[in-house]
């Protein structure tokens, strides 16, 4: 076994502010581009002068959709009215695979004779890839079993939809759904971010909302969410994929009394404290510091790192959006960090 | 500066053909997702049984798409098509920021008094990111000074698109548009595969086809690209954050002659040979082993990693897709793996 | 008041079989396109060859998004929990609106400090697009009465989603979810269809599904819904607006022991047999013919008009795939008819 | 025949601007929605206080994709970059089948060994649709006829793409790219509208840009831009089913100097002064109305429906947004307009 050696610096500390963490944090981001630690840094520096990032959680779930094939759409939505009344029993299914995963809601889609059921279940601690799957498969057989005029398509039919780009995870849930804001008053604009309230909103409809919109982007309107994902991701054992469906989120803002209101949504957040990656040494030990190990009710582990992903999401947009608004400092930034590298 | 250390496995070697490169290479994968390489193994395995993956670039380019502000929307009119035809000028603003880079072609949005100019280059064996951000700034800047009409908004406007999700980057292009195929003879299928190609071929209807339209998936159409494109990029040096628009891509299947006719299409490779993250010793071990640092035409080393790339993604891809025909596999392969990876 | 005089023919008899409808009904279709009444007659054809178009209702429901500005996100979140407890105040509110508006679900995104509500209805015998603004008005004044923390933004918020593309519709459901299909044996299909199975099935994938995809289409895979949407609305009193939902839907072909097996699903189907158009003599008389005005259970007419409306789609949807299998085809039928319209 | 008798009324004047009219126009439109009329009209008022809405083309073009599969990837490519050799030859194809149809561009996705085409004519005053089939067909038989390795799959591949929802017609371009535009004083827009430049901006901001993401919108940004184009494309004997690209536009608001810059951006307005539907006598008398029916250069009739198009749309669009801006308005005019209705 080789090992890749992904460059990893802690930045911070992060003032993050809600139900599920009150303190300020230390974020470790692992990251082939050295200018995003600055970045991300400037952004933490604004949190804890502006008082701090609130952050709350709005919903959480992960998914798993099966294919079936039917005889045809009648026979497809029989079964499907069928399943949803059998409930208590799908539950015992459930139960007999984890004793975490826990049933929440079926979706489904029929097209033409084909059923499509999208299995939506709580998790605990773990980001819930394999207990879905393992949930679902149960339930695959159990029903092949039940309902003899179904034919076993696939237990994944792209319905969940596991890194790839959807509607459908944004709009049905699938991971975290965070909200973090802040309000930072126009005189930490100026010092911190050198720029104003104004233009930094200004941006945000300009190149966030209507660029993306330009470009046919889908459910998703920022500038570079992506980045401090991959780079928090990995830093704590995150399936590094998972970026798609967290990619796509939105930042709004508003001039609120000369000051400006900045916010991150990320609703497919697909973050665990335990399952693969989780057990490398470095791994536990930045798990550890972020305080996502603790015995406590199951979840909220979880719930605290999807958390503190959001506010480093949040730290690292406020900056590059400030620093856009800016002729020439994305440049200036760049060459002399590319240039500091290369002389060290 | 810590280090995060990924797990990183070579599987392979994968047989590839075509003008890029003739050989068998063995790929380096980074993840923490341990079933990712005994499945692109069996790809690979496959690969050599049926007589290799056959690859080839359609298009390269790299892009920044940049946003002005002019008085109203004929001022923005009359400003774009003069650019157009001043094409020399800004091949030479172009030129004096790199030697590699090279203005390809513009593309623009008018939205109301908005210009979005998306300008494309290409960019020899570098993804470019920096390079076309470079040359963008200084067209900015002339074009500024050229046309006192009109107002900075912004060198970045979501419309390039970096590390998001959108439509236009298939379209317009960005980065390497890779495709790779091969020919599975019905008895390959079989003998490694435990399917036959009219199941794979049935299952990428029902599943990447279908199951990712009712998904509302975009410009999309595979069941887990972003996998192994994650694993290469980070075993290679490549900003991880691209996969966003790397799995933005389609599988194509059909049964011809009982054998199995089996394609990846990726639009948007975006993958260099240098750069940021390439200096690591990890990082040129493997692209050595890969013989993506030799000295000749600019661009042919890239070219090579981005075909690499392709094949990669097909072997994990056909893998998978084969699994997932037989009830029950995929799940027992995790079980074992993770199971494994317990005991180890 | 002048009249917009619209050429209209009446196509069929349509053989359409199924709970909500079971008999060979002939269809009005207004339209400048005089190649789409051959078009949809020779798929009516078909389904009184092959036995009749299957046709079922999956869902049905009418929406209307509003939204709100909160203090910040968890005001938003506190609100939204607390109005999905009190369901029966709303049930009150809405029932002083209409005699048939009944409030089913209610769906929310929240971004930042706004709250996006999404009100879902079923609406009788009426497509419902007043009774539901009307209900979601009244509930939105109830809202901004019992929680002072909440500012009214709009009473349409675009998450509606109202005449307007979206993936939202499509998997949250608005107007009648409706599958049709049919069994076409080969021998039809050579007759009258002048085209095999396998040239259809093969023809759908890679014209409906890739194409589609390639196009960057969303949640949509048909050659021409548009056409017999825009020309049965119009015929038949409706708000012809609707079809850029209605059109978003999909086709699923299958060769099954040689016959084909042919499905149109359209999750969007917005249409009334009472509101505004509907009281027009033509109207009414095509209504009428249609079966669609009869005494009986509320929401039943509108019902058999949605089963009329995907039939007809199947027939004009089927015809012209069919068209498209034969090199020149489709062009030769557009030359004879154009050149019979000069001539007439 | 019998005849769909669509109410029309005439609204206006709208007060044009621009290279391609400079007028006051009474517009027709042909609905079932009373509430269109006076919404429109309003819109027409605030054109003539305000100075004239300014309307302007950025591109015209008609398109129609064909799809061919070769005998793998390499040659498919290979075919595509020899045709692009060939424009002389493909010129000439295209010139027999009409006077008016020019090949301009001509774009192409590969997948696997699928090639598609997309060919780009202009076609002078008719919008198009069976000239560019034509065209296409006799393109697609000409390169049959060079390049034995292509096999017919479809002459269109739905990358065209006509009548459905699509990233491509906006970024490649599909009938007319219009931009209309307005500076509405704030004194306009108190008295007329009844609401202030900055609430409209905000509007704009969280529903038609936010709202429309979180719906899961592709290239689109606006709240009924569907209303005006069905009601105007019936009135002048357009195809009513190219409201669905049509509808894919955008507003961008801002407030400048207290008053209120509006503008509506339309990439796919799809219009002729020629062709089906045009001969009927109401046609023809709007459109004479109109102005669009006078002998000069080929093109500039239908240019001049297509601003006249933009400009409807921007009143219709600009009198709605308003009124949602006041809680209750929309509510109440359509219940004054439905009941009079009824009362008629």
């Amino acid at each position: 076994m080789n090992i890749a050696k992904i460059p990893m610096k802690t930045v911070g500390p992060i003032k993050i502010i809600g139900p599920h963490i009150d303190a300020e944090v230390r974020v470790p981001l692992a990251t082939y581009e050295a200018p995003l630690w600055p970045s991300v840094n400037r952004g933490a520096k604004v949190s804890r002068e502006a008082g701090g990032i609130c952050a709350i959680i709005v919903d959480e779930r992960m998914t798993r959709s099966v294919v079936f094939e039917a005889l045809d759409a009648k026979t497809a939505l029989r079964v499907f009215e069928s399943i949803k009344s059998r409930k208590d029993e799908m539950d015992e299914v459930v139960g007999k695979t984890s004793h975490f995963a826990k049933l929440l809601d079926v979706h489904s889609q029929i097209v033409g004779n084909l059923l499509y059921l999208r299995f939506e279940f709580s998790t605990g601690d773990a980001a819930g890839h394999n207990m879905v799957t393992k949930a679902a498969d149960h339930l695959m057989s159990w029903m092949l079993g039940q309902y003899a005029e179904l034919k076993y398509i696939s237990i994944s039919g792209n319905f969940c939809a596991d890194k790839k780009v959807s509607a459908v995870n944004g709009i049905l849930g699938r991971g975290k759904y965070v909200v973090a804001e802040i309000m930072v008053p126009e005189k930490v604009c100026q010092k911190i971010l050198k720029t104003t309230p104004e233009k930094i909103v200004e941006l945000n409809i300009k190149k966030n909302l209507l660029g993306t919109t330009l470009a046919g982007g889908l459910r998703t309107a920022n500038a570079h969410f992506a980045n401090m994902l991959a780079a928090f991701y990995l830093a704590v054992g995150q399936d590094v994929a998972n970026i798609i469906e967290g990619s796509q989120g939105f930042v709004h803002t508003e001039v609120k009394q000369n000051d400006l209101y900045f916010s991150v949504t990320l609703p497919n957040i697909i973050v665990g404290a335990v399952g693969a990656g989780k057990t490398l040494d470095f791994v536990r030990d930045n798990l550890k510091d972020l305080g996502c190990l603790q015995e406590r009710e199951s979840g909220e582990n979880a719930r605290r790192l999807a958390v503190i992903t959001a506010a480093t999401v949040l730290c690292g947009e406020l900056s590059l959006l400030a620093a856009l608004t800016n002729p020439g400092e994305l440049m200036r930034g760049h060459t002399i960090l590319e240039r500091g590298k290369r002389d060290r």
